[in-house]
């Protein structure tokens, strides 16, 4: 904790973990940020004041140095994020939860309301949900790390909720931000788009290329505290926001013009709106009307995006991973003074397929921004990157049109043909004669138009690729996976991507954690395996029966609360089934519905049967438009009014 | 000063004005707001740090409920605040100029160049600054005022200045708001657009209107704290931001369906972009290239502006007059109970022509949403409103189609219909059979297409009407004036703007302010006359001796700022004489250059000719592009080269 140069004390009611200094906190966050007394303070005032309370008391930590850290960083790339509840997972990770109940009953406000405030939801599908696993643990383990992504300025939920039932949230971004972050704007970093590439010689004679972009995006990163579970460690959060675009007025002189620059992508004028409402992830472009055919044959997976689609996204990816590179790398230098350590300091972890982009952006930085040669950039590159794969995709998503590359980013292009010219000469040595093994390896996919393929670029430019089950399934199915795997066996680890069920439960059913807790004390919530302790206390009456008034007390209030939003009634002693995951086909809702046709069906058969009491829950806040999904949901109404 | 609710202490730190307070409160801000230390903070970072410290400071006064006062309130309403140099003028106003220039010596920051940063520029013309000395004046008066506007997102500088020559202010309001603001959510208004209005009787029997609107408007207030000198008064400056557009999905049934409808006015889609963009006033509109014959005759106003920048101007200056009506009515039944006594307590001053736009609509808002009849509306509204014209306008800037009307604010039209045909019954009744002057001043002006005249409109709604020195002017050359000049004699005062070149000088001039106070004390800077004193002391040799030196001082470094920045050298011995204003015909700095060739020709004819050395400088950071602006600038240049 670098503090020699604070000469003056930092209050105590701001770090404190007391009753007397939290409320002591609370009460002046809410005077002089959001000029309130307690007593005329609304929720919206409550919830600033208790994120800067909290805030305050990680700051201590989150500001330490990270220099004072030896080992390895690692930088975590996402493109979605869903940090929400960070207040609430905040106080359990903080062990402040109690004291601060018992502040908002001494000042009279609903502190369970507030900690259902949606925050920060860059994106609410299960890649954000997991990156918050991630982020969460990597704090609680004590690995100093920074998690990357893009600050959007809508989320998905206010795109299609303009009711705004909660209030807070779906205005955070666009009027105030969000009280849990920083901006950085000294730490700003350039991104370039389209233009053309220029090669030269350097002073010591060596071949040099410059990039004359055709337009500047000004990329402004933003800080938020990510904590862990009584953790030391308080780790960054960072997104980046496009500040300005800057047109590049004079026109550069060429030596070698980017082909097709007459190419209609999408204008670069727009990519600030771009930027700032997310994208629909490509593999939601669903065509809204798909013939029968195209759902046979592709049931769970749109056919090939529109290129403007493609065009954005390719354009919003590589302006967070490009900021985030020299983000990383001027953190670097500013600690160790080289780029050549990289590879021992740090470990970049990249999410997405689209992110393998990262592969020649961190080769350009290198080379034409740090005059590394090729052979040493092409070193660091390979030992710095790991790379999961979360979903599989149909290899129509991960390749990418080269007249996209040679419009958008030329200087990448370069990069990408050199280093599958140099990868292929290695597949041509160690298997000479197998031209059909090196068209399937190959990083270009020349089949018709020509295309980059992602995850080539992947596999070839990281250290180790790593997925979800989901890979293995893959290796079987597709040719060039089985060559890739059989050219690095090394480099391919199947990976369970790691949840936190215990946090999950404290924060979502504080009630059986407590229960749980009073029999077997706290470290279950870290050690998720110390539960089995329960399985003695299974035989224990007086647990069983406080187990089950418990459940059946929150399953009335379930009950009391659908009753109040939609006025339907329903039996707290039936069984829940409780389906909570978007409608779509791919979550297969539609099975569940024939499940109960089918029970419906047995019962019509035999009505003395003995069915348990059964109620049936789908609950999606915002069924998309396409056609399957609308299919399902009058699917549902239909059974449900049956 | 409502504390009773405050059961717990405020920090002595956040509150004193002394070094160790201030320096505290600093560090503490640039910690807990910034992440940093003072030796690795930025400007940007102590600019936020500085604005919390001096807030802190202003909000003890400016939370004290206007309850604690029993005189008459004043809500200001102008579309143009130009608050910058605030920080600076905080500082005098608290009189912590000087420990916050210690403060900054002893942790290493410039306090000079923090003050010269931008800040809020809601418009940098002369109704900006004079909103801002208006606002001085009420808060060192002691009077307890709110002043109403718009939260533009971009301010005119950002637009014409995208190199961003400081770096806070272009971005402050895109990024991360204004360190000096407080939104508050809880104080949304909302405001209707277009669709039609029906007619109804009441439970009463009464006559009423109902308007179903086409599109809803929902505006956020954003409070900042102004200060007056030395003065425990701090007022608030209330801007209004749209948060979000609401289209109204169900067709109303319609009684009286608006006329024209058909008409095509700017989508309201657009419209958050065109609260965010600062619309240029309409007598900025000038045609690029106006034929000669226009330019004789209308050498310094614009020709009729384009209907479509009249439709966005009415809808932005209806947004914000709409929600700040609503929000001094909340007020005002917040504290009184009932709108009757408004204008015992409330005075609403506007100060653009387009202003007069209020008058329908608290008549509306009376009537409609309060269920007033018209008589009492009427009487509240004509006692409660005072407007000042600030420049003297073409009637054509001053009236708007009445299809726009229709089309846009359908229930306003209905309004001035009413006002004017009551009106124009006590016009025939005064001057019976006189249909020249019914017709001069009707608010309809029927003379080709049909117009709605807003000046009219303000005579005929308002206690007062006041004016620069522009009114008489127009008292002597428009007809229609004079006849209301007649008919309400009592209404029309001609008014002096006041402004402040006492702090003026003491922010900008500080070393001339602090030598002017170690010779007379300071309480010329509020009481400009004890200036006089100074006469005396021009008699005094050591006295004039200190001012010459340090007025040569002060030419010397502006002279070495014009180097640093242009490298043109100039002799500081010289007389300096100073264009600042924008480069336009309206200000004729071609006369001066037609000076300057006179004086060239003199000495060109009489080489021995006597004449004081002279360095004449213009200045314009962003001339505009239209056509007689850029010949100034072209002669300027080819006399400086010449």
């Amino acid at each position: 904790m670098q503090t020699q140069g604070l000469e003056f004390r930092l209050e105590d009611d701001r770090a404190g973990l007391s009753f007397d200094a939290l409320k002591q906190s609370l009460v002046s966050h809410l005077f002089y940020l959001r000029g309130k007394f307690p007593q005329n303070a609304e929720l919206h005032d409550y919830y600033i004041a208790l994120v800067h309370t909290v805030r305050d008391r990680l700051l201590q930590r989150w500001a330490a140095s990270p220099a004072a850290h030896s080992t390895k960083h690692v930088a975590y790339f996402s493109s979605k994020f869903l940090t929400a509840p960070q207040l609430a997972a905040s106080l359990i990770n903080l062990g402040i939860t109690e004291p601060m109940q018992q502040v908002a009953e001494s000042l009279g406000f609903d502190l369970p309301l507030l900690l259902q405030q949606h925050e920060l939801m860059i994106g609410s599908q299960e890649l954000g949900q997991l990156a918050t696993c991630h982020l969460d643990s990597l704090a609680t383990l004590g690995i100093p790390s920074i998690a990357y992504g893009i600050r959007y300025e809508f989320d998905r939920y206010r795109e299609y909720c303009p009711s705004e039932p909660v209030g807070i949230v779906n205005q955070w971004l666009r009027h105030d931000g969000s009280p849990w972050e920083i901006s950085h704007p000294e730490w700003s970093a350039s991104v370039k788009f389209s233009g053309s590439t220029e090669s030269y010689l350097d002073e010591q004679g060596q071949f040099r290329v410059r990039w004359h972009p055709a337009t500047i995006v000004h990329g402004i990163p933003y800080d938020a505290p990510i904590s862990g579970y009584r953790s030391s460690t308080v780790n960054t959060l960072r997104l980046w926001s496009a500040s300005r675009i800057e047109t590049v007025a004079a026109e550069p002189p060429c030596i070698r013009q980017a082909q097709n620059t007459s190419y209609p992508i999408v204008t670069l004028e727009h990519l600030i709106t771009v930027l700032s409402l997310e994208v629909p992830s490509l593999s939601n472009r669903l065509t809204q009307t798909p013939s029968s055919d195209q759902l046979l044959s592709h049931p769970s997976y749109p056919q090939r995006p529109p290129l403007e689609a493609q065009c954005l996204y390719l354009q919003q990816q590589y302006f967070f991973i490009s900021c985030s590179l020299q983000d990383a790398i001027r953190m670097h230098l500013e600690q160790y003074g080289s780029v050549r350590s990289l590879p021992d300091r740090l470990a970049l972890q990249l999410n997405e397929v689209h992110h393998a982009i990262a592969i020649p952006e961190l080769m350009r930085l290198l080379m034409d921004d740090h005059g590394l040669d090729w052979d040493t950039a092409w070193g660091i590159t390979q030992n710095t990157f790991t790379h999961t794969h979360q979903a599989v995709l149909s290899e129509e998503l991960e390749r990418f049109p080269v007249k996209l590359f040679a419009s958008l980013l030329p200087r990448h292009l370069d990069i990408i043909y050199e280093i599958n010219q140099r990868f292929l000469s290695d597949v041509r040595s160690r298997h000479p004669n197998d031209d059909g093994r090196v068209q399937r390896m190959s990083l270009i996919d020349e089949s018709d138009e020509r295309f980059i393929r992602l995850s080539h670029l992947a596999y070839v430019g990281s250290r180790m690729v790593s997925s979800i089950a989901g890979l293995h399934t893959k290796l079987l199915k597709q040719e060039s996976l089985r060559d890739f795997f059989s050219f690095f066996p090394e480099r391919f680890k199947g990976r369970s991507n790691r949840v936190i069920p215990d946090r999950f439960m404290a924060i979502h059913n504080p009630e059986l954690a407590q229960l749980i807790t009073s029999k077997i004390g706290d470290r279950w919530l870290s050690h998720l395996d110390e539960l089995k302790a329960l399985e003695l206390l299974a035989q224990e009456p007086q647990f069983c029966g406080q187990w089950q008034s418990l459940k059946r007390s929150l399953k009335q209030s379930f009950a009391r609360k659908i009753f109040e939003q939609q006025n339907i009634q329903i039996n707290p002693d039936s069984l829940f089934d409780v389906h909570t995951r978007r409608i779509s086909e791919r979550h297969r809702q539609h099975l569940s519905l024939l499940y109960i046709i089918t029970l419906y069906n047995r019962l019509k058969a035999n009505p003395d049967l003995d069915l348990q009491p059964r109620t049936v829950i789908f609950s999606d806040s915002s069924p998309s438009a396409c056609y399957m999904t609308q299919l399902i949901v009058k699917l549902t109404r239909a059974v449900a009014g049956g």
